[in-house]
Parts: C-alpha cells; structure tokens; sequence
C-alpha cells in the first residue's frame, strides 16, 4: 500500500521547523498542522515578525549585545560606571549575568571563543575592541565570564596575557560546586578546581 | 536596579513564537535567540516557508484535507474504492487513520464538530458536501470516526439522522479500552462503553 504523503509544501514547512532548536520531528509537525488549520494571521505575523526581527536587531557597535539602534542599552546607559568591564562569549549570556542581580557593570560580548577545531581563531572574536575599550574607558576590573571548558580557559588566558601591560585587574568566574549539589555529585575536575579556589570564611 | 530588557523587537518576536503549540516561554526565548544568532539565512528561510506554505495549501475542495491544487490526493487517487467513506473531524485526523493501515477507503473532513457552546452549527461544518458525496458516490458504508465525547457523540448522531433515509450502512469508530491498559485503569464510562460494545469471539 502507499502510504500517504503530505502535500510536498508541508514537508518543507515540517523541515524548516525541525531546524529551530528544541523542536523535533512531531513538534514541528504539530506546529506545521497548526499552521495550516489556524484560521486566522498569526502563521502570517509570525513570519513576519521572524523577517523582520532578523533584520532590524544587529550587534550593538561597542559591546556586541542586541540592539534596534547603534548602541544598545547597556552601553547607552549614563548611570552604569565603567569600573567594571565583563567579557563574555555570546550576547545571550549578558541577559543570564544581568539576571543574578550581581553585578552591575558593562559588557563585551567575544561573540564566541577560541577554537583552533573550529577555526575560530583571536582575529574572530571581538577581542580588539575589548582591548581598545580598557584603553580608553580604564575600567579597573576585567572579569573574565568564559565557560569552564579548555577553550574557555584558553581564551580567559589570551585575553589575561594581552592586558597584562594594563594596570587593569583581570579576574575570572569561580569554579566549584553547582548550588544544591553535593561533594558527592561533583566530578574530580570540579572538585579540584572547588578545592583550588577554596576562600577564608569571615568569623 | 532597572532590570535589563531586551529591545522591543526581540520581546515582540518571543511572543510571537510562544503562540505556537507546544512552544512555551523558554523555548520561545531559546528559538528567538537562536533566530538572532544565527549567522545565516536559516531564520529567513523559515519565514519565507512559513508565509508560502500556508497561502499555496487549502483544503481539498471535496474533502478537506490538505492538498496544493484543487483536489487533494486521496481524491484524486483513482485506486482507491469509494466503498468505505471516513468521516473525521480535522484534516489531521486524515493522517492518523491512514497510518493505522487498517483503511483504504475515502475520508470527509467536517472542518470540527457541533459545539453549541462555540458557537459551531452544522452549517459551520462540511456536512452538507458529505450528504452530496453520499448521495452522488454511493459509499456502501459511512464511518463515523469522530471523538469519544459528547460533542462527537452529538455530531455523529446528527449525520446519523441525515443519513437514515440513505441506503448506506452507517458506523461509529468502537469505544474501549485503550490498547495495553488494564480493567482496573479505566474510568466507569469508558468502562461500560467496553462492555456494551463487547464482540463474539471467534472460536
């Protein structure tokens, strides 16, 4: 018996889906179904929201965060100081730092990190206009939020090496033990790290 | 502290991606970010797909299901018998019953099904092209495969009634237990609809 087939049209709507992430094979077919049953312009407002968001939300020149205007609000924001410069990978991870509430500083997103097996190399990354900005704007830290992995240890350090003429303080995000987790659940590399970066306890 | 916000159009875009099924606020976000990272022409892609696919398909002029010309291809498959007519609610359902592989017939999507609450009558639904298809095709049986509440139950004895001074033989889908579930799982209703649609075994 042949089996039934989709209209082409939805098989190309159905792939297409599958490409956003977290959407497999029945969840873009569930969307696609909806797609095509809706009886109204959302379908319709969604792809042009997708044109146009695409479109207009670029890199802010300076730090690399989204933005709809030349610099974003971050970097146009008069009441943040520029004592604190923090250099993350990718501008998604700004929103997540913003989030703790920890910190209120400025940002610089790499746009990645160095990875020889991925031929993204320092010429790459915003790294020039990381250098470029504690020149001009004399923070007096640079907190390097790099992910605990070897290229972003690899990374913090280029980075590290490449201001050491500066009188900048460079620092780096602590490695240890997840909140909630025993010592139990860690792995020995955490551990190690954890223990290396033990601090004094104020009585 | 003024929490950080992302500029109007990425929340704009969030919302309009959390508005399709199965999507929620998370996933919605995670698409969106991906859809202003990615470094190529993906995102466009998928609206461009989105924005084609739903104005080039309609519904099957004859029977509802999905199809980019006028007849879909169930309808126009000249191997198949009109002896056995399945009557479902939505076009996906279409999808459902042909990969059971237990029919071989022709299907009747109504478009829902009668749901005064909603505000659907029968002359929201397909139903006056389902007597004529009766009527001029001659289906030796009529298949009521529509769901297993009230709204369904109504619905089917409303064609039911239509359809009672038609030589064709009408059936309703069996209710019962679900397949791999035990006596003890099941609710009264479902239940004793098992028991009254009970069979002979064949010895």
């Amino acid at each position: 018996m042949k089996p039934l087939a989709y209209p082409a049209p939805i098989h190309e709507l159905v792939a297409q889906l599958k490409r956003m992430p977290g959407v497999g094979p029945r969840s873009a077919e569930r969307i696609a179904l909806w797609m095509l049953t809706a009886r109204n312009a959302q379908p319709g407002d969604i792809a042009d929201t997708i044109r146009t968001v695409t479109e207009r939300v670029k890199p802010c020149v300076q730090c690399g965060f989204f933005t709809d205007s030349e610099l974003c609000e971050i970097c146009a924001d008069e009441t943040r100081g520029h004592s604190t410069l923090c250099v993350v990978e990718q501008p998604t991870d700004i929103i997540l730092l913003e989030r703790t509430g920890a910190l209120r500083g400025r940002y610089h997103a790499l746009g990645g990190r160095i990875s020889p097996l991925n031929h993204v190399g320092p010429e790459n990354l915003r790294i020039g206009g990381l250098i470029e900005r504690v020149r001009t704007q004399q923070p007096a830290e640079v907190i390097l939020a790099l992910g605990a992995d070897v290229e972003g240890e690899a990374t913090s350090l280029y980075i590290a090496d490449l201001l050491k003429a500066s009188p900048v303080t460079v620092t780096r995000i602590a490695q240890g033990l997840p909140a909630g987790t025993s010592v139990e659940s860690a792995d020995e590399v955490t551990l190690s790290r954890a223990l290396k970066g033990r601090f004094k306890l104020e009585a």
